[in-house]
């Protein structure tokens, strides 16, 4: 069952849309297309290469996941690196996990001014071609997707109250 | 280049093989043998399903993935579920994320007494044939490889104090 937007809680997700939007446009001087946020269906799939991060705070807690298409993120790894990158390798892996930390912590700066404190743990990233995501959550499971011209990528935000 | 024990904070490290181990005695009445404690190889493959959860504490931040092979997940989980798990289906993801859950949660309480305190953030697991697990950061990544009758499953602890 896909949730409609009205189902979801923009105040909390347009934060991280409009940080992973401002990394793409400076860091890589991509525009995203920035699709409709939904809840998440039961194995949906998505990415090749994911960047994680745990959220802990007294009012919410959760985790971001970037997650990317092998050729979004070779895409944006050449873009933001200036040469040509043709493989999932250390070094996508490290931007990714860099992409992630500075999606969090700008959306953190955000949530702040509206009253949301949390922590954020170390970025981890996985890379296995179309891998699950699942969430032991009885809370939201929010994807918001994006497109570049050259693929897709995913923001995989889940949250409790 | 792989570390030695030596090299390794135990006191952080021993209280996630302890809880790990009673979760398998316990839950699926397995004894795994526990292997050496080393630091992560760049590059060292990790399993076929993995569960993930944040840390975050004033001492210390950092994550634990549970990573398994598919046969040992398929092994645990039919002793849990007490019947023949063939599939890495929703059900083993979903038992996957309670595994790292528990642990996580064990090792927190024997940590408390060592004067470590920290916050987990939601369990994630991941389904992906073989992927690969790296962390964004300048700490310690060990993993503990531990091994059942039917396959081999690992800790992942990764942490900055």
């Amino acid at each position: 069952m896909s949730g409609t937007s009205a189902e979801i809680d923009m105040e909390f997700v347009a934060p991280f849309i409009e940080a992973a939007t401002n990394v793409l446009v400076t860091m890589a001087q991509i525009e995203p297309w920035v699709g409709t946020p939904h809840l998440k269906d039961p194995g949906e799939s998505m990415g090749d290469v994911s960047g994680f991060i745990g959220l802990t705070g007294k009012q919410i807690k959760g985790s971001l996941a970037v997650s990317f298409t092998k050729p979004a993120i070779l895409y944006v790894a050449s873009h933001m690196l200036g040469e040509a990158i043709h493989e999932l390798d250390e070094t996508v892996a490290d931007l990714v996990g860099e992409i992630t930390n500075i999606i969090t912590g700008g959306a953190k700066k955000m949530l702040v001014d509206k009253g949301y404190k949390f922590e954020l743990s170390i970025p981890t990233t996985i890379i296995g071609q179309g891998h699950f995501i699942t969430h032991k959550t009885k809370g939201s499971v929010v994807i918001v997707p994006l497109e570049i011209p050259e693929g897709k990528l995913f923001l995989e935000l889940c949250f409790e109250k």
